[in-house]
């Protein structure tokens, strides 16, 4: 089946094509980037010489791919550009699958709040938010476009969602602390993303009002049946690719260690990409980044009455371009693993 | 004034050596060690070649050091090695400041809990706890043994506590995730500490039960004067140097980022060491490293009723050895920025 | 088509534990270790959870291989461990493909001068030295060891030998430097690797005496018709994986960039993992790592009269196990790029 | 003795900054910056929070500058700017220590060659080029503006320089490959320095044609009393600070390690930022970076004839503004080492 990617030169992009070169059931047929229409493929991700089957990038011409043959779009755009492309696309009867967050928020007052005015709000009703482990399996019905979320929101909900739901944790006094590496800032030639300013560098950013607390909130809610305000404070990491969330949560009245592992037994035994250590040892993104797992661990304290709950993942990977595909794989009818590690 | 060191070739021990070498106040005339006897400084500590004023290592023998004419002597031992030197040296009327844990817990009880049998208990009553942007003066009545507090506890204990006393914070649901340098965990020879291991790679470990709690939560009663509980949750991150702390605690009824800011200002307004940052504008631990300073900032968010407070220190500096000399300082009359930036 | 592997716990053992994984001809059919008998391969190789097949290593048996059914071994042990195994298994009519040194040099005084005394000297005349790129392709008669090459080599054989062969370098005066990652010194448990240590930290070390040097002498005289001596200089880089060499060698009279290229594009035109970049165009390692590429180029100095020389690759791919794979799709007639990426 | 800088928020300019507020015997009177005027010191360089003396960046006016009473100025600005500052504060007596390459090539044909059009070729006749350890001291005669030397010339010169002279080393087939840390290429918000593309990068740049053979070059000639021509290839490393640099020159008739040591000890016993380290033992820019010290060693190959000379020093500290304080002590009859380690 071949398969597009719109604006494949930032960091989510490189990974969307890494990943889909090697794809048994996709070919990659098409590969966009305003700035680099005409370049081979490898001359812009060097990463992929010899291996990029002679690709060259195009034009972002909306109309022109919304004219071509290719079923589904990876949309791997700077927030508000997905639109355009979304507009024409979807207009075609095309498939997408947005990186951005342009869609993930359903309620629109929220989006904007957040992001600004909305660029395409009537496609809102065909668009859905596709976390593959917890979203519920009818997203397929009347989806043409969906979001792929946000790489933090990936490492709070999976572990979070099932305990709420299960009633393991409270929906009160919930603190998510997250370290990212560097590649969440995406590929911008700005200062204080230089080599020597992170480098031996750990700080807190963004703190109360991240953007990404739109879609956290918004899931949680919606996953879990009951509004949940959180606590979220992200932190970039002196590395280049990785997520390692650490939550804390009052345990719910009653709540073990041990229910709060059948919990998440029940919701992911049979998922593919969610691996969880036992008590007492913690993820590491070291471990995770390159694969598109998210592993996770928790552990209760006595003296605190709380659960804290640890989760790493490859931000690019499982947090971005692989999650995309894995969604993907399960909205053709792939084997859910295929392409991915 | 002569001083000396017991113990340096670790690195808080390389620390002390590298301020101490620089301070205008003191000279540096025994450094111990029980593997390096008879080495140059320089040939152990490469950083100070050509600047080690010919100091050589000499064995580390209590009773030596005792008979001689060193006044203080700063202990940069592993855990529980301390006790024997305190001993002697302490008996030949002798001062100490120790950068172990040995002496940083009053209760017997709970430093047995938390590290096992006490190996010099009726020392205690001589020892004395000294953050010194916190402890109140009197300490210097009756201390013979100082002990200086544990880098993690500094980067805690200096943000929250005037916010504890002066009620501008919640005394419950207190979480404080730190990310740190791997020279916290020392010069070990241990795989897990290895470069191949640590570099891009960021973990949580130390869960629930870490050491620090001892002291961190008997300095919050004592402090604030109420007992308090707190979550504390370390990391590795992949850097050599620094901690960064993020604490979030529920806001007091009615407090304000001005009440906190008022409280922060009354408590450090004069601390040469302390650095507050505006509201918004977070620490970062590259910017300290290397000095003997903390910066903290801290945000309200309103749909949390939280406060987000940010801490920065260098974990050898301001979290070890410079926190030991700033200590010696006061404790000898020098300026308290002797030797330190 | 079954394969083992025996001591997959270093860093080499476990590149190869994670490519044949994937590998679409082969399955691992054996994994072997001495400390780690009885364990799940995720549990030691955390890289590999939940894509392990649910492998468990066994004890490093020679006997019990040897009688059972796997015909192909990978040898990932210490130097001069090698032996014992390849005896076994090559008795018993298996095949070996060893990464250690211990076969890699065919004149025993030779490499008894750099490593010491040969364990298993007798089984010298059944073992190949094989670089797919240059090796003669008659290495498969009578190969029943291959001896996979050192991670320098590869960087200084693959860009030096067509230039040596068509006389367009000088054979005197070669001067090679390389940079490599720390992986390269294996999972060794000393201070010297520590993060603390090699972060920041880039130093020359083995200097003169490189065991490397044994092989990459002895293929440079027989592949380019003539003793050859280099000056081989290495260094260790503060990152994890890679190899960056650089090479400077006098032009031969008349040569030209437009001849060495000429040279390269004949020797390499049709290998896979030879990425020949543009004269001007320096190969980075971050772009190599994690495949099995290695990238070169080369610019003429008309002040010196020097060629400079560059080329990348990952140490423990095209360096290591890569390389191995790559040599078994040779020996068992699979497409050369099985497996590989 | 009060000291201005001009131009203090690139990498160089704060180095200068740190180092001269902590220097005994001047006082930091004016510090300018064109896009920071008005602002704190800590402002815009925060590790100098709380230890700035209150000092405000003032705009970069030359003739306002020039009418102070400030007698000497570091000029710390990208190439070609530094002319207009010279001229004006030249012209009125002042006295100039420059750290970019304007002033450092005395032959202007040489200099246009490698850098374009001088743009105060009438200060040349002025200008003195100062290695401190190497530099006849007559500079001092005549000299209104020093031109501090670059970094990788630095570390090349001082090693090689006694060893040409002392005809220890042959003049031809010169090899210095040199790896930098990244703030070599200083404070370019350029996507090829972000964090994500130099973190696990080694790469050579700058091949052939390198702007500091022009000075290394003249200097040699100047210094050695005849012309020689070296390869210089120069390497960007994973880190922020440090240059590590290898030379590989043959060795001159009859020479040995012996005879290159005694060299070394003659021209540098005394100099007390250089350190000779044993045969065998290889410098590690770990070691030198936060000083003003390079070392270095050598080892000699029988079986190649060269000799291997390796140096490390820190590129912002000897290699631009440490070196340019220690000559300033030099100008000033301070104390050599005055405000440096």
């Amino acid at each position: 089946m071949k398969v597009g990617i719109v604006g494949a030169s930032g960091y989510a992009g490189e990974t969307l094509v890494k990943l889909l070169l090697g794809h048994p059931r996709v070919e990659l047929a098409a590969v966009t980037s305003r700035s680099h229409a005409g370049k081979a493929l490898s001359q812009v991700i060097p990463a992929v010489r010899g291996a990029d089957r002679g690709i060259r990038f195009v034009a972002s011409d909306a109309t022109a791919l919304a004219a071509g043959d290719i079923p589904l779009f990876f949309l791997a755009l700077p927030h508000g550009a997905a639109a355009e492309f979304a507009r024409a696309l979807v207009g075609s009867g095309k498939r997408v699958i947005d990186l951005s967050a342009d869609f993930r928020v359903s309620d629109l007052a929220t989006y904007e709040r957040y992001y600004g005015k909305h660029a395409a709000p009537e496609l809102l009703p065909y668009a859905r938010y596709v976390l593959p482990e917890l979203t519920a399996p009818g997203w397929r019905d009347g989806a043409k476009i969906v979001a792929s979320p946000g790489c933090y929101p990936t490492s709070i909900l999976i572990p979070l969602v099932p305990l709420l739901r299960d009633k393991v944790v409270s929906r009160e006094h919930i603190v998510a602390n997250s370290f990212s590496g560097v590649s969440g800032a995406g590929r911008k030639a700005e200062e204080t993303y230089l080599f020597v300013e992170r480098s031996e560098s750990a700080k807190a950013y963004g703190l109360v009002r991240h953007r990404h607390l739109s879609e956290i909130e918004e899931q949680l809610a919606l996953l879990t049946g009951a509004p949940t305000v959180i606590q979220f404070n992200p932190h970039l990491a002196p590395m280049r690719y990785g997520i390692a969330t650490t939550i804390t949560v009052p345990a719910a009245p009653g709540a073990t260690t041990e229910s709060l592992y059948a919990s998440w037994g029940k919701a992911y035994g049979a998922a593919p990409f969610v691996q969880i250590l036992a008590s007492g040892e913690t993820p590491d993104t070291a471990h995770v980044v390159g694969t598109n797992r998210i592993d996770m661990s928790a552990v209760h304290d006595p003296r605190t009455g709380n659960f804290v709950i640890t989760s790493a993942e490859d931000n690019l990977v499982k947090g971005t371009a692989g999650q995309a595909i894995q969604t993907m794989n399960l909205w053709y009818g792939f084997e859910e693993t295929a392409g991915l590690f």
